[in-house]
Parts: structure tokens; sequence; C-alpha cells
């Protein structure tokens, strides 16, 4: 596989990871090698740091979350050096109520660094795509 | 000046140009070279790509603004080779009327390229810290 394919699975795996719940996985994802520079913005918090803190948000965010359901769009990858820059749309599905479900989108950055076993995570920003300003966006 | 203060200055314009409104600042923050590369995505808005469609919306954004003023807090910069990822806290300070004015905290992942004139940003990620989820963060 190729330098972008390797990056686009890589990315993929975090939602994977995310959507089944598996903490092992989501762990594999990240880069461990300089675990101070980890960085995870969940979409409307604060920026956390530290491989730490953000591995226990996210064994945090999957454990609150009954059903959630990724659809990526818009993937691009960009590779210079020993970095990937991935920048995607999430078109995501939850389950608000057990018969309703609702959709979201956030957008994404994700930054992965290259490791002698592969690429890891080291940035991950997801934000809200707000209503009325993604309509201002379209005008503007 | 070292790669990181030097990519901690070219972060830092962006926010002045915005501060002054300077559209000529703004433009040579940003990377020509690569300009389909480019990405912007202002709080709670839809990802942008491409320089130009970039440009032309902070333009927008700068012409809507009468007055806006950033402080930076938390900024942390990690290059490696030809990449800087710098991350930071925007403390944002806009004028709502002519009496009154509103904070927001803002949280930025900005990607910097390294030309040989120097950084100039790539990727520049906001989104806004939403008071409900920042309680959440805090507990968990």
């Amino acid at each position: 596989m190729s330098d972008v394919d390797d990056a686009r699975a890589v990315n993929a795996s975090l939602y994977e990871a995310f959507e089944t719940a598996d903490v092992d996985r989501m762990q594999r994802v990240w880069d461990d090698v300089a675990p101070d520079a980890v960085v995870c913005v969940h979409p409307g918090w604060p920026m956390l740091r530290g491989l730490g803190p953000v591995l226990r948000s996210w064994s945090a965010v999957m454990a609150n979350t009954e059903y959630i359901q990724f659809f990526l769009t818009d993937v691009r990858v960009h590779v210079r050096g020993d970095v990937a820059v991935v920048t995607c749309t999430e078109n995501v599905l939850t389950e608000v109520t057990d018969a309703a479900h609702a959709g979201a989108t956030v957008v994404a950055t994700n930054v992965l660094v290259r490791r002698p076993d592969g690429w890891r995570m080291q940035v991950h920003h997801g934000s809200p795509v707000l209503g009325r300003l993604a309509d201002e966006a379209d005008g503007g």
C-alpha cells in the first residue's frame, strides 16, 4: 500500500475503534513515542493534551455512547515527509432514544506521524458544523 | 530564530492579520505553492478547501467584523521535518454592540509547511468550546 493508503487506513481505524468501543484498538491508533505531543479535540470540547488524558477521554466517551456510526466523506490525505495530514467530513449517526436516531456533521483535521511500525495519530481535531453558520458559509 | 520561533511567529501573523483586517498580510500567511492542499475551518463552519475559497472567506469574515482581539494561550509548536503543527487556545474578544463586548473560547490546530521563504499555513482549524460540553470535559 502507498503512504496515502496507509494513512487513510489508520485514519479510518480511529472511527472504527469508536464505533466498536474497542479501547485496545483506539490505543493502537495513537502515537506513544511522543506522548506529550498528542492532542485531541472532541466536537465542542476544549483541547486535551497528552496521550494519557486523551485515551481516558476516549474511554469515557465510548462508555457513554450507546450507538454511533460514521460515514466519512471528502477524505483528503497530504503526506509530506513523515507527517500525513488527513482532513475529512464525519457524517455521524447516533442513537438518541431506543427508537430515534439523530444525524450530525463534524469536520476533522487529523495529523499522523510516521513510526517504524506505521502511521500513528498525533492530533485529532473534530468540530461541529453549526446550522446557522453553515448557512452563512454557503452564502459567503 | 529557531524553527519553532519562526513557526510561532507565522501562527501569530494569522491572528494579527485578522485583528487589523489586513487582506494582504492574511494572503502572505497562507501557502500558495500547493493551493489545493489549503484547508480552513472557521469555528462552527464546514470545511473550506483551496487557497482561493479560503482567502475569500477571510475577506468576508474580516469585512463583517467590527472589532476582534485575540489572546493566544497554551501555544505549542511541534516541528517534524518540513511540517510544523501549532495548537493553541484563542481567547477572543469581540464587539457585540457599541457598548458591549463578548468573550469566546476557540481551540485551534494550525499546520504550517516549510517553503523557501519561510513557514506558510496550510491548515487552520478553529472550533468553538461549548459551555455544556466544556463542563462535561472537566468532569470526565
